[in-house]
This record gives C-alpha cells, structure tokens and sequence, in this order.
C-alpha cells in the first residue's frame, strides 16, 4: 500500500470559472482519480490553504510514501520552513512527483539547486509527448506518444541539472522541444518531474496523462525505512575506526565534539 | 587570462595557533601560491570579514571566471542574499570550486540540493586520493594516486546528487572510502568538489594538491559571456512562435504577461 | 515470479582442489542457494560447457528475467553469437547481474563498450564494501559496509563509462579502492556489476554477498513485455507521419525502403 | 595546432548524382571547410576505399587528436579490426565526431554498447535543432536554436545509453523529436554524436552545422598523452602494494603471472 499524498495550490479554481468548470473537485481532485479502484494505493489530498502548515505537519509527511505537488500562482506563499520540511522527507527516501507549473515551486528548485526556468507560451497547441525507454516503469501500459490536443507550451532551455534518465520529451506544434519527465535521486529519495498539466486545459483527465503520474507514483515508491540521519555528520573516533588507529600529528577537534555546520 | 576569485573565512588562523602557524598568510595566501607564475591566471583573494558583503559584490562576481570557497566554522555567518548572489554567477557561467569543509557551505548545498553530510574523524591519518581517468583535465600531470600523510577523514555516505564524473576516490587509513573529486554542472557553470585541506594540517602545501586545485580551475573556466537571462521565464506569444499560431481553446493569460513564480 | 537464471563458467572447480572443496556444488550452486525459499524467484543454472550454446539457447534466454554471469578464465571460449544473443535481450529488457571477474567477460565489455580493466592482487587482504545510498533497493538489509575477511584486491582505474549509480565502493587493506556495485540502462534492461566472488575465497557463502546479489536481482527485474523491435530501425513514411507531410527536396530512398545498416 | 582526421564513406557520391552535385569535393570535403582558415587545426581526410585500412593506419591514428566520422551505406565495409584499432585510440584518449547515419557504424556500436536504433523519414522537413546548455563549448557562437530547411527525420526511441550531456533536442516538422546532441566518456576518450548531415541535403554547407562540428572537435580534444595501457589490468604483487602487505589466505595465481581474460 503505497500512501501517496497529492499536494495541490487549490486556487485557481476560487479565482477562475474556466478552471472551476474543468475541475470541479480541484485539479487535486482529478489527480486523485488516477489511483480511483488500485488497491495498491491509499490517496488524500493537502491544500495550501488547509492550516497554517499548508496541511504539510509532521507527522503527515512522515505517514507519506510518495508526495505529488501541482502549484503555481502562489509558489511565493509557501513557507520556507515546510519546504524545508518537505525536502528532508524527500531525504529520507520519500518519493516526490512534481507536476506541470511546479517546475517552479520551491521545493523543485530547491531540491535542484538551479533556476528550473524555461520559455513558455499558451495558446492551446497540440503537445506530443515521446516516450524515450518504453520498459522504463513510468511508461508502463503506454504508447510510444502521447498526443494531448491543447497544451501549454514549455520550451528548452529548461534550467535543470542533468537527469539521471530524460523518460519523456515533448514535441510542440508552435516548434519548440522539452525534456517532459526527468528522473533524479536526492538523498534516499526519487524524484520526477512531469510536465504537462495546465490549468485552463482539460490535461488531468487525460487517461494517459494520469497513468504516467499512477506509474511515476509506484516508481518513487521507496519501502526502506526512513534514513533519519541522513543530514547528520557523525564523528567516527579514532579508537572506533574500523581499522583502530591512533591519532597522529595534531588536532582541532576534541573527541566527541560536534563538527562545525 | 583566468580571472580567479579565491574566498576564504580565515576564522580559524585568527583563533588557533596551530593553524596560523601553518598558514601564515591565510589558507587562501597558500591557496594563490598555487597560481604562482602561471600567465594564465589572474588571482585575488577575499574573505568573510573583508566587508558587509564578505567580499563578493556583484561588480567583484561579474569579474570573476571561477571562484574558489573554503569554509568551515562560520558557514552560518553567510549571508543568504550573498549566497544567492553566487548561485546565481554560478548559473550564469563562473566555475566554482568547493574545498574539503566547504561541502556543509551555504553554497554548495544550495547548488547540490541535497544535505552533503558525511562521516569525519580528525586522526591525522594516511590519505590515498585516486585518480580515476588519468587524462581527466583534473588530473593532468599527476600520479595514479596522491598520498597525504595527514588528513581528516570524510567517509561515505557522502549525501550529494549522483556526480557528472567521479574523477577521484579516497582510501583512508582508518578503512573509510569517500568520492573526493567530483564535478557538476550548474546552469552554465561547472562546480567540482575536491576533499582535502583540513586546517590542521599542511595539505595546501603539498604541490600534488595546489595542482589538483590548479587544473580544476582551469577546467571550471568557460570563455562564454555570462547567460544573463537564464533565471528568466520568457514568454513566446503565440505570433512569434517559431512556427506561427492561432490560439485554440481556452487561455488563462494575456499577451505578454509575465508567468507566475 | 522472477525467472532467475545463473550462468557460470565452472572451469576452476574442475582443475583445483581449493575451488572444488570451497564451492562443492559449483560457485552457481552457491549463488543459487542466496534465492533458497525466497517464493519470488524460480532459479536455474547453466553452465559454459552444458551444450554447444553454453546452455543459452534462444528459447531459454527468452524465459529469462534476470540473468547472472561469472566467468573468469574461459572468458574467450564463450562464442560470439552467444553474447550477441545475450546482449538482445539485454537491451529487450532483461536484467543482468555481471560478477567479479566478469568484468572481463565479452558480455560486460560489449555492453559497456570500454575497456572494463582493473587493478589486481591475490593477497586474500580485508575488502570493506561501503554502500553510498542505503535506501537503494539493491543495499536492502545491508549494515552500511560489508566486510569480507579475505578477497582479492580490484582497484581503479576501472575502465568502465561513468555509472549511472555508483551504489557501493570497496576500500582494500592494501591501499586501493574500487568501485564495486555500479549500476546501467542498456536499450530496456538493467545491469549490475557487483565485485566480490574471487573463486579461491569463501565469498558466495557470506550471507551479506548473496543479499547483495538477490537483492539486485530483484532490481534488474523489468515486469515490462519484451522489447522485441529495439534493434529495427523503421521508416516512417511522410503521409503515415504524426503530423502528416508532403515530400520536399530530393530524395534517395524510396517509399517503403529499408535503411542501410 | 588539433591534429583533426575526417573520415568519410565516400560512396554515394560515386553512385548518386545527386549527392555528387551537392558535395563536388565528396561530403569530406565540405567537413573539412568547417576548419579552413582556423590555425587550431590541422585537418586531413581519409575514405573507406583508400587502402586496405580503409586510410586509419595505426600510424594515422596516432597522429589524430580527433577524428570525425561518417558512413552510412558501406558500414558493413569497414574491417573490425580497424574498428577495435579506432576504439582503442578513443580509449587512449582521441576525441570521436560521430555524424548523422554513422549512429549505425560499427565504431559507435562498440563504443555505445547498445543498439543505436532510431526511426526514420526522408521527406525534406523542417528540422529546428535547439541548444540546452547555450554556454556549453559545442554550443559556441550559436543561436538558440539551428533551422534546417530540409533535413531527413531521425526520431526517438535512439537505442543509445543516457548520454553524459544531452546538449542537443531536434524538433521536426512531421512530429519527431531527437537527441541531436549527445555527449559520452569512453575510457579517455570524449565522444560527440551529432544528428545533422543527410547526403541528400546541403546540411554541410549550413555554416551553423559547420560550427557545431568545430566546436565539437575542439571540445573532444584531449591534450594529454595517450593513456596507452588503458586496456591492460596489471597485477600489484602484495609486497608493492600501497600498504604493503603477507599473502593471507589460499592463493590461485602465482607471484607476477597475467590474469584471465
């Protein structure tokens, strides 16, 4: 059972009837009903504007296996200090999906150490999204594209850190390419980002579209406990080594003191 | 001409004999002795202290091909919006090389993402960095392995993104392993890691390790103008694409509007 | 259910007294004891001298999940076809797990497409077996080093192409380190090299050598169908394209036409 | 002063008029005027036919820095032990060009380890290839992306293992995408594919492509001595050792003896 947790902005759908019409239960809403009936999944939903700790506590993300993100005009609201929160649960080995605009989040970037920009354009055009390895798990039950009729354009230079496997690029009818499902590993933790999911397009209920993200969310699955003190520098004493030795020549550090951070 | 921008905290020469009397012109004076003589570089030094802005002001950056950084106990007396600042070089192209104690700086975690814990015993123990692809530009002029008859150990887990290239591996004496030299890109810039240096000892002294220190300067170098831009995301309109549209479907944003962050 | 097959060269017991008495039932009778009463696996072994196809035929290689390899000093018998056929299904999706002095075998060189030379020394010194990233599901169960009494040294250079993980390093009593659990993507399939398993040490009957090994098998495993078509090379005519065209400019070939090889 | 080697097929334009209009100086020719005037370079050509090394004697090859290659109709032509002779000079530390159709030569199958499959269109598209990293050095005095009015389509899967840089992403008028730019390591060698070059089209005279390749020869120059014993997997007797050390344990291999291959 792997506890995935869609974490979602949730506001565009206040502010803009266009979206409120196409996801009527929230975009979080229609992520969630790609798991809707797979029994090797338990599926809930965290909104920004849940509590004060964007419904991101502690002990929630502790009880989460794999965490999707949609975000976008708000990313600035998201407070550094749950972000922070967020990426060491990532650390951990929690698997991470983000999604579309959240190339931008805080937590991508952070968790990327680049700028994660790109170009950009929204004017409805066809998207073809090719599938690089058709055996990797993310593309499982897939074709070799996947052809969605309107679609924001995202276009390289896409500012990201090398991946460790490019799954996807995008084909865009206005000329532009984009690398659209990228792997990495941070810490214990995989992470995917997936691009298509505009809000003023029907995207996320798109069967293949949320199959990527059912498949992407069994790929980030981790089942190794939590490796707690991965942020942690442990000394190893001299007299501890696992050949012992002695110590030679001269020292700053007493034995057992912290090192500096 | 290299224009070479070496950053150093100098804390520990001010408080600790020890240290001063290895390195009485700073650990960054022994660190410039590594350019000493060779026309192709231009070098200069700055450190924490130097000003409000530990000596790297946008103008000083803007001038700087590839920026070194030793750090240790007063990473935290960084200053955020100077880390950002450097970040930011990096990804516009300046190289960055980052010592031994630097992986807990500000700067680095910030470009990895990740938390660059370690293990550390301070023993004074043998050090054997091996080269991995002798004809590495890292590595030109050197042996198969550089001894250090005293260091710090760093162990693995070293909690960093899966490297570009593993261009050294450490053995140390006590039975730790550690991936001592280990390159990145970053945006436009290219980052390598290189352990040794221990205040403690004469390690930036030894002439193997200046030239370690050396090639990888010249390695980080890109002659390419600074990418301005690259933390932008322009938008494409619809009539400027590179094959022209008409926009289909709904839209969310006007002409010309700048995207949310 | 992971069709688990074992290949191995079985020469040295035939020769050696020490081989024979150390591994009894042949070093892939040890190996296959690490899947003993693990339901998820059905295994079976072949042997280089088995049939005029190293017990590899089509048919067998087709009912293959994972495949394991040691040979070490029959390397050149091994027939041309028989790695080719070994690499289809390879890149068809199979999983391969390449033991200790595999590293020369033509099925490793093939699919690395290096040298894959090492260091060497019979000394039957302490390997330690650090592992980098705990949570990988290769390092399953694993204390965060494993330590083999006596092994043969491997030490870098180890000419292989730059990992896509580097999971585990070795640290040598001797003075090298090694790089000894590294994993690829080959077309859909997974490779592994693990170092341990010199034929003259007790290794394959450590409990943590062959969790290691198991392990990985379940890693290499890819549920996917097999990719049949990853050696073709199709045309795409220009009125079946995905966005249908008009021939422009000259052509060479005609429609229909095979691509040259 | 980079020692650059091309080598062309050279056998379309003996059969096809066509080609024989386009290239007049065969499509060698129009590479070589990618350096005319560029003193960084000293550029000479070889072709399948010259002699029966197809012009790659060991003596040549030495005295190559880079060496740039096209084929595509002959590749089955081309000896495989010139080919194993060019492997081991890119292992040595020779830069490798390899363009267009040569995806399918022997050479960048040995060197890829992996089918090297694509799809493909001749239908005289439009490609657009656009340029990840615009400050990488292949990337030098380049637009952000190279129009190409009449190109054949390569499109993904390319059976390639995931490259260390993805430099270059092609979009194509039919709907395609492919990795057009690609970077590898193989031992001290710096391998670039790159897609361009179709013999029915004047891709060569495009001065955009022509730098491209410029650039790539300079990149993949490697200034160090050739790594010649890269192939070699010498024995370190335990009394060498780095740490000196007894013989422990059963030995199979007597003092000095070569190992296994």
């Amino acid at each position: 059972m792997i506890r995935t947790l869609i974490w979602h902005e949730h506001r565009h759908e206040k502010t803009n009837k266009l979206v409120a019409r196409l996801y009527p239960k929230g975009m979080d809403g229609a992520l969630a009903d790609a798991f809707a009936g797979d029994k090797d999944f338990s599926v809930s939903t965290a909104r920004l504007d849940d509590d004060a700790e964007h419904g991101l506590s502690q002990k929630r993300l502790d009880d989460t296996d794999v965490l999707l993100w949609w975000g976008h005009m708000a990313h600035g609201e998201v407070k550094d200090e749950i972000v922070e929160r967020v990426a060491k649960r990532v650390f951990e080995g929690m698997g991470l999906i983000v999604l579309h605009s959240g190339h931008f989040s805080k937590i991508f970037k952070r968790l990327m150490g680049t700028p994660c920009a790109l170009k950009w354009r929204e004017a409805g055009e066809n998207e073809r999204v090719w599938i690089l390895n058709r055996n990797h798990p993310i593309a499982t039950g897939l074709p070799e594209q996947i052809l969605i009729e309107h679609e924001e354009m995202y276009g390289e230079p896409f500012s990201i850190p090398e991946p460790q496997e490019t799954v996807m690029i995008s084909w865009f009818e206005g000329g532009e390419v984009f690398r659209s499902g990228v792997t990495y590993t941070r810490g214990a933790g995989k992470v995917f980002y997936f691009r298509p999911g505009h809000e003023a397009y029907p995207t996320y209920h798109n069967p293949q579209v949320l199959q990527v993200i059912r498949n992407a969310t069994r790929w980030a699955y981790n089942p190794a406990p939590a490796w707690k003190g991965i942020n942690e520098a442990p000394n190893v004493p001299h007299d501890k080594a696992p050949v012992p030795l002695q110590v030679k020549g001269p020292r700053l550090h007493e034995d057992g003191q912290e090192g500096f951070r």
